[in-house]
């Protein structure tokens, strides 16, 4: 089964937007085993979407059309797949009243041309959009299927999940259930990550094992399972990471959506202990990211993000001449716990750059821990990159640090 | 002149990294003023990069071809385009030379492969990288041409912009020089700001004036100006933006690269006033974007993110009973100016969901401000969006208050 990906949007080749969507779906297939040799983006041209579609599928057994669904008069992918398959639209009046039903509820008057979005090419179903007005479609040409979904992002992603992605694998008569988990890992290169799982990697057949590179988020680690039920999927997938986890250790932190700062305040609330941040270098980054996790306000007390030198002596009580060292670190994390009244104080104090400050060079960067028992710890990274990189790349290694440290602790 | 775009590299297509380099050429083109009709990505495939290059030129004048230049086997652009123009690879000797030595001086074993990347199609020009070592391709076929440019975004910007816009342009006949200047905005809608302007962009011919809508970051007006010299260019840039400015007023935050904590340092600065933060919804988000301005030392003291009740009691002084609202703000902001030892002080205090706070709707946020004469000022704002857009939105909206105010004193 091989479908290929058509952006519709004048915006994109004018680079007004990134497209994502593209990205999104390329992932999906992936993910379902779907073959995809080409993503394509055209602008708002009837005739050059239908020349497109029509090459693609001379190739490919489907394609998703993405965007190009709305009511305005440059939203023609609805036109062009009529025209495509040589049939008239005809207006779905179920459709049409739900639409207008939807524009009433919102105590909104509907632009008549809204209801262009109730026309369905003769022959093709509607695929329904409960958090939208535009319906998307499926057509089908010479046993090829053409797939359009609206361009925003939710509500694309909402249809290709639920049907666009199960239509695809009834067709190719594979698996009918697909079931992914990401194992998110930190603190490790993707080839010493290959090298450790070498051996599940080759091994690989059902569920397959693939790496996802995420940046300043770590490295991914996706296994997929096919099976003839979302049961039995999930069962090859959860024995597939038992196995890597027990290779992998701590190095993992946690799966799919899950952050680093969600792992530490999990730990910190089953312990019942709070956190307070003592930050410099990152400015309020750290403390930025943890507020990003709901329910953060059971455990986090805040951040005191001492720029300036004065207030880390100040606010912090620190002490310690170089400000840059593991010695003020340690002292602004013990700072941390007692200014905030926390439990756990952690910090991190260095260099961003552009210029190295007192003879301690770029990328140089000093992480303070501090926990409920009085003892304290401290450790200096070297850390690589821009200013920003160097801010983003201490917040998480200081969040890894804590996790591991409270991991290890009895 | 129509160029249109080809990404290569398989991780595109199973949505392992988002092609941001094709919306960034799409911008440079539609800047330059050149068609692109469509923006291509396909895999790491030798025959599927000649079918597609041959297929965009059958219709294009140029195509640019972004990846595929490394030194790795598995890429093909080189070999691709040779095979296109039915020429061998020859080795350019100078070109070899110079990646050795680039080895030598980062003290590295050069692998024989990156001699691969001296490899140019005969006939063909190489595009230097001053910060690489791939470098780009330019090949001439039946009068179209085809560029090849890395895939590592900062050396394919400087490529694109130094070499191939430049090229395109004079290939095209069209003015040799292309100006551009985006005005940045905060604080009206996209029909607003159009409305305000209509009579600018009804009368425009060169400059031609877009909108580029940034998301939390604003609205964009790009001036664009094309004339026989960059000198001539940047006057009709600047005449126009004269005119704009006149009509937007302090809508207008910055040019080009400038954000609004870009603006407001500079401010202060002007001032000689450093500037504290107080936060709660945002966790240190506001802190974290300003110290993203290079130079933000010499006005920044720190932040206190209060995200606990009792820490905006007991560290920022706040008496007011409820701890979102104005009263709460204005305290917190005096509470930054005199705990962090800063000029100015400013607060924000709300509420971000997933659910109301003591009664208080999730979107509600208070912003205070202290100013060193001891007037201190509290607005209240419902701000739109999930948890993580409300905490955006309610950093740049007290960014631009400030900024606001300072452009209104004395």
């Amino acid at each position: 089964m091989r479908c290929e990906v058509l952006a519709v949007g004048t915006e994109l080749l004018l680079g007004q937007i990134v497209d994502t969507n593209s990205t999104w779906i390329g992932e999906q297939l992936a993910a379902s085993g779907i073959d995809s040799y080409e993503h394509r983006a055209i602008g708002d041209n009837q005739a050059r979407i239908v020349a497109a579609l029509r090459d693609l599928l001379s190739e490919a057994d489907a394609v998703i059309v993405c965007g190009g669904l709305g009511p305005t008069p440059d939203d023609l992918t609805r036109d062009a797949i009529a025209q495509l398959l040589g049939v008239p639209l005809v207006r779905d009046l179920a459709l049409a009243e739900q639409i207008a039903t939807m524009f009433r509820s919102r105590l909104r008057d509907m632009p008549e041309n809204n209801l262009r979005q109730a026309d369905i090419p003769e022959g093709g179903d509607a695929i329904p959009n409960p958090i939208g007005t535009a319906p998307g479609l499926r057509c089908v040409l010479d046993g090829n299927v053409v797939y359009a979904v609206p361009g925003v992002p939710y509500e694309m992603q909402k249809m290709v999940t639920e049907h666009v992605i199960p239509d695809l694998l009834r067709r190719s008569g594979e698996a009918a259930a697909i079931v992914s988990r990401n194992l998110k890992t930190w603190g490790t290169s993707e080839s010493a990550l290959a090298e450790l799982i070498a051996d599940r990697v080759d091994a690989q057949s059902n569920p397959t094992i693939a790496f996802l590179a995420r940046g300043i988020e770590g490295l991914v680690v996706r296994i997929t399972a096919k099976a003839a039920t979302p049961l039995e999927a999930r069962a090859l997938v959860e024995r597939e990471e038992r196995e890597l986890r027990e290779i992998l250790g701590d190095l993992v932190f946690g799966v799919d959506d899950e952050t680093i700062e969600y792992a530490v305040l999990a730990q910190l609330r089953k312990r019942g202990w709070s956190l307070g941040v003592a930050e410099s270098v990152t400015g309020g980054l750290i403390g930025a990211r943890i507020v990003n996790v709901p329910g953060a306000s059971d455990v986090f007390r805040g951040t005191i993000a001492s720029y300036a030198t004065e207030v880390k002596r100040s606010v912090l009580g620190v002490t310690a001449e170089v400000v840059v060292s593991e010695e003020a670190a340690r002292e602004m994390a013990e700072g941390a716990r007692r200014v905030l009244g926390a439990d756990v104080g952690v910090a991190a104090t260095g260099v961003a750059g552009p210029t190295e400050q007192d003879g301690i060079a770029v990328g140089t960067v000093c992480f303070g821990l501090a926990f409920p028992d009085g003892t304290t710890e401290a450790v200096t990274a070297r850390l690589p990159g821009d200013r920003e990189r160097i801010r983003q790349f201490s917040a998480i290694s200081l969040l890894n640090l804590l996790r591991l440290r409270l991991d290890a602790r009895p």
